[in-house]
């Protein structure tokens, strides 16, 4: 595999096209606005989504979708999950059926509940898929820091093939077999995220946080498992890993929103001054709808659920998680 | 229990000590050396760990062994784990057999690589033994941020009571019987902390940093299993949770060993420009040791071992974690 297509030219889609590129690939860069599109080919800089960073001249950056396609062996998808439908819908047409798509996105969707290569298959039918998940910020992926992430996909050669593309230049990939939990680790995660910044914006302190993250590990080991998932691959690169950077980092939208709401501002207001999507917010609502279907409890996700969609006070939310009678660490059934 | 003595006045014991105080129970502080205690007793103050938060003046500072002890119903060691067996011999002629301890300590013995409650039973016989563990920065516990902590001991029945003691103002407790797991985990994370901190000094960035913590966690899982620990326990508060505080917080000082080790200094500076204990450096040699003994293989904890003892480059350590071959994420036997 040599000619890879990434669809998305926001900092995840843009970090991995230089990635490919500077990995030897021939890489096409697809992005939904001609105006964006030609600002970048322009600048050689995606200046909304990774300032600063610039992209190899041998990137081609189009907004058509059959001429982003043109000669592809892979295909990488890297648009926010809410978007992706419509998104693939342009490419439905002139899609191959043999031409693999691996999902970088870290979502579910909303009223379908689907995850990242479920809507692929949803849309563009059984095309060969697989997903790439792991702590990975994509401004230190763009500047070529080591970063280690994990790879599923339907088939293991498939699996070994994608592996053998990104693998290289400070990027490693691990395979795992786990497809459901490779991708849903990296979507839940973005919801605990926001109770880790709500503890951040509260003033809380570090014990606080990793107590929610332990957690909120917890949460997404109970709902993985209820899905189907590996609770194994929730320890790794996929949950841990994600889950740490994510709440850690300056760069974490996601960790940046709760921060906002713990200091008391308004969704509304936080998403209207955004430029670039938290995943975590939409996905509290498909991660609460998927718990309730399935009967898994999960009580910091349904207090995030409260503060983001129905006003509670985040101070309340964080007190009513931290006053729940403590017994046995570990229960059956997690 | 209502009488407790707490034995090591750094930051840990005098923040258990405020917070049992604050509990209600009738708490005394021992301290080693006579100046010091009377120091503290004089300032209510820890000027040395503890600067700037005040100490009930209901709590007792002590220095003499027998009048620590006085209407003990339960004694909490918080000593640092090399300088345990000299501090418990002082209490050795004294100590009623049927008094439970729990240990506070996170690290290994060197040599005779005992946990913490095998120190204490090696030094004081079968008394009842525990340990807390768990994220648990004591500059915040001494300011009652909310905090979430593990407790095992030898009896479940002491479980509780030690949980009932302990459990409450923003300090939750939760019981786990699996003791090694809980000790081990506190104690290997220490390590990782310094790999992390490393990552830190190197300028590395959070996604090497999470991947680093991710195959730690596996690490320590891998030691604790072939130790005879519960895997589950390191996926908890004293494995996920305190792994997360200790690689994360400008208070941990163990990463903060690591990140001056990544920036350049040498560890014989850095040890005599520190007022307190990074018990992760001298647990590093422990953890080695016990995995050579059940013939596990801890890459990271390695590098680590060369990097403090053999002045391997810490940025050549970390390359060569980094470049060794990936392949599937979870092997058989983690």
């Amino acid at each position: 595999m040599e000619y890879i297509s990434v669809i998305g030219a926001g900092g995840w889609g843009t970090a991995l096209a230089i990635h490919l590129r500077n990995r030897g690939c021939t890489v096409r860069l697809w992005g939904w606005h001609q105006d964006e599109v030609d600002e970048i080919s322009a600048n050689r800089e995606n200046v909304s989504f990774l300032p600063g960073i610039k992209i190899p001249p041998e990137v081609l950056v189009l907004a058509d979708p059959a001429q982003a396609l043109v000669g592809a062996e892979l295909v990488v998808q890297a648009v926010p999950t809410q978007f992706m439908r419509s998104t693939l819908k342009r490419f439905r047409l002139l899609y191959p059926a043999d031409l693999p798509m691996i999902s970088c996105s870290k979502g579910i969707e909303n009223h379908t509940l689907l995850r990242g290569t479920e809507i692929i298959q949803d849309v563009l039918g059984p095309i060969p898929v697989g997903a790439l998940s792991g702590p990975s910020h994509c401004e230190e992926v763009a500047r070529g820091r080591p970063t280690v992430v994990a790879v599923s996909t339907t088939d293991p050669a498939l699996s070994k093939e994608v592996q053998a593309v990104f693998n290289g230049n400070a990027f490693r990939v691990y395979t795992n077999p786990d497809l459901i939990g490779v991708e849903l680790g990296g979507a839940v995660k973005n919801v605990i995220a926001i109770s880790a910044g709500i503890c951040d914006g509260l003033g809380y302190g570090d014990n606080s946080k990793a107590a929610l993250v332990t957690r909120g590990l917890t949460e997404i080991v109970r709902l993985g498992v209820a899905i189907g998932a590996e609770a194994q691959t929730f320890y790794g690169l996929a949950g841990v890993g994600d889950l740490y950077t994510t709440c850690v980092s300056q760069f974490g939208r996601n960790r940046a929103v709760g921060e906002r709401i713990g200091r008391g501002e308004r969704l509304d207001e936080i998403r209207s001054s955004m430029s670039q999507v938290a995943e975590g917010i939409d996905t509290t609502r498909s991660v609460r709808e998927l718990a309730r279907r399935r009967s898994v409890e999960l009580p910091i996700c349904e207090e995030i659920y409260k503060v983001l969609f129905h006003h509670k006070s985040p101070a309340r939310a964080v007190q009513d998680l931290m006053a729940r009678e403590p017994g046995p660490e570990h229960r059956e059934g997690g």
